[in-house]
């Protein structure tokens, strides 16, 4: 390969492949590439996604190549005539391609390892534009190529992520490590959950907007989702001991100012932060759902290893299972309703003593479309949380589908679950 | 706006936003715009994505301008400096904007309405393309524009979903199928479970190979996730009923090359299948589930209404809750073990009981990443259907990451209750 001079700063990604024009699937591999470009130091300036048209990829192409210091392109390498990224980017770049016999054996003993002839279409995958890397593929028979043209360069991946991100990582990530100047993008996430969106940013705003004019300057995004708003903080620099304190200083002056709302800015999920809180304590969770219909279950046994602090619960959707399964008194149904303060403690209590759990969690609540009245409407939700120390409840109205009031519940019900751990 | 002349088949979508280009967001509203304009008949060539970047955006839109017969802008209509969309399309294609009296009254009323004043910066809302029809915003304060630029449209529309999918539906969808020529596309979608991926391959490329060369060729997309594999069927042309006719004629065959591994092809899910087979016979189910957490569970009282047939059940991640609210028999773990297919009978017989449900469902197993043993690895999963009729009982080894196993469980049991009351 020509020797590589010139520094990578911006990157252009170019996604192949038909279906990812449907509107089914989307490029998650540009998602993956990013993370791994920022990382390096280097910003993902354009995304495209083009069809197996010829045509459409090298007007793209061309494009790319003209503005970015990269240019990666995922797909269209495999064996059949719709693959033919091969084709387009030697076209483009003026080059020719010629046999690897080193790759065609490679690939011939895949198939053979399976006791599989190599069909002659695989032929194609040993192609390799002049003067190109070829990077060896251990997932998979299509290998990457690594181009220079000028002082740009342009890479080709295969699309199945399973066989993109080893790649990239082993063949390509040094590569790009090498000229991107040493320069590093360093990121923190903070996750707070219990406001919203906008309460958020009321209160963090007057933290994070000066600090995109400090040194190292900081970059904030807000990303949020049901129960969940993330702040995420990023600055790029040479020195990485210099980013990580001023990104430590950032997080901790926001911290301050969205108080408990803060439940974690070492990335670790909600259910993570319950699980650790619970291990610490020595003691077991159990919950009794109604309307989330097992969402706050599923969510804590989400971790690995939970079983040694999930002892389980029951799924009440029926109110005689509430009665009969969770000890929920029929009077109390029959006076305040199925959706009330009373029996959300009661179901908390309830599938305590059923399981031995030391803490107990009970959902009960209205998620749609149906079942809303004027005194209790749709997105109506009753939290408990009760230990043998203290019994919470809160009432919470979500807005939404039944979907977002489901998720909404579930992430109320995990906090509320933290709050009480941490006293 | 200028008369409209001139046929559109191919778009193009710019989603503008750096937000869209850090790893954690993706373009959503392409797969929303994707499929409606598919509708139309129009195909999407390319899809990209830029950030708040004028030179970008403008490169991108040249281009896109040149190509396509209809590009979409998404996303960069705020108030903030950020939002240069309108500014960027109106140089790049020579024109200037103007201010917009009836805008700015709509927008301040809307502050008004909630007793807050119009910010000085969302004057910049009010600027349109001259030239441009713009296109009320019944969910913000952003409108939309569309322009004539020769016989190409550009269409500017929010970035927010909900802002921008009722624009679409309003403004945008009559403009383009008044000149999409009438040329519709049709799609089906043929879903199916129990079998993998290269299994339902090997079955169908047999039958859907040749309807590519039939009149109307009809295109399929194999898409597959964890315990689903859907054939997404297209086919366009002038006449509907010719089109409709085709798709029933290859959804007929393909279903007869899949046999019973399809469950439907009318979009429905699992869960809905399910839930309209239960109401058929006046049955109502319950689950016990293990290592799926209350996924199955989950997946059930996903489906609005379902609270007509899901009765709950019972999450028993330990041991003890088996014995003791299922009545799972201390001998039976003792000596087949938790994960076995006795333990899943008697979990699906057990929550039967305590529910009063006619239709019990038991999952047992090992989702990873610790747990495994030689004699029963990570992803050994037993799944039990039991009524008073019947007791089935299934071991399956599913491959994959934690969350996959428990996807995969999920979904055997759904099809297993789907099988048992299908006879």
């Amino acid at each position: 390969m020509a020797a590589l001079t010139g520094r990578i700063e911006t990157a252009e990604i170019v996604a192949v492949g038909s279906e990812l024009l449907t509107a089914h699937r989307i490029d998650t591999n540009s998602l993956y590439l990013t993370g791994a470009l920022n990382a390096l130091g280097i910003v993902v300036a354009i995304k495209h996604v083009v069809g197996d048209r010829p045509a459409a990829l090298r007007a793209v192409l061309q494009e790319a190549v003209s503005r970015a210091d990269v240019v990666i392109t995922t797909g269209g390498l495999g064996p059949t005539d719709d693959d033919l990224t091969r084709e387009v980017v030697a076209e483009t770049l003026g080059l020719a391609l010629h046999g690897v016999p080193e790759i065609l054996e490679i690939i011939t003993q895949r198939f053979a390892r399976r006791g599989a002839r190599m069909p002659e279409v695989n032929r194609r995958q040993a192609r390799v534009i002049d003067g190109a890397r070829w990077l060896p593929n251990t997932h998979g028979t299509a290998p990457g190529q690594i181009v220079t043209s000028g002082n740009r360069l342009v890479i080709l991946l295969p699309g199945p992520p399973s066989e993109l991100e080893p790649m990239f990582e082993a063949s390509v990530a040094p590569v790009l490590a090498a000229r991107a100047g040493g320069r590093r993008l360093r990121r923190r996430v903070l996750k707070t959950t219990g406001r919203s969106e906008s309460q958020v940013e009321e209160l963090a705003q007057p933290v994070y907007a000066p600090l995109v004019d400090e040194t190292p300057p900081i970059e904030t995004t807000i990303l949020a989702s049901p129960g969940l708003v993330e702040l995420h903080l990023s600055c790029s620099g040479d020195d990485e001991a210099t980013l990580d304190a001023a990104l430590d200083r950032a997080i901790g002056r926001l911290t301050d100012a969205l108080g408990d709302a803060v439940f974690s800015s070492d990335g670790r999920a909600i259910e993570d932060i319950v699980g650790a809180l619970l291990v610490e304590r020595g003691w077991r969770v159990a919950a009794a759902e109604s309307c989330t219909g097992g969402q706050v279950l599923q969510r804590l046994t989400d971790v690995p290893g939970s079983s040694a602090w999930v002892l389980g619960g029951v799924v009440a959707y029926d109110n005689a299972v509430k009665v009969e399964i969770l000890g929920v008194p029929d009077r109390v149904i029959a006076t305040d309703g199925a959706v009330s303060d009373q029996v959300a403690l009661a179901m908390a209590d309830g599938v305590r003593s059923c399981t031995g759990a030391e803490i107990g969690i009970g959902v009960t609540g209205i998620a749609g479309p149906g079942g809303g009245s004027p005194e209790k409407p749709v997105g109506t939700v009753f939290v408990a949380v009760t230990s043998a120390a203290r019994r919470d409840v809160r009432q919470f109205l979500f807005p939404g589908t039944r979907a977002m009031v489901r998720t909404f519940s579930a992430a109320a019900a995990l906090d509320m679950v933290r709050r009480h751990l941490q006293g």
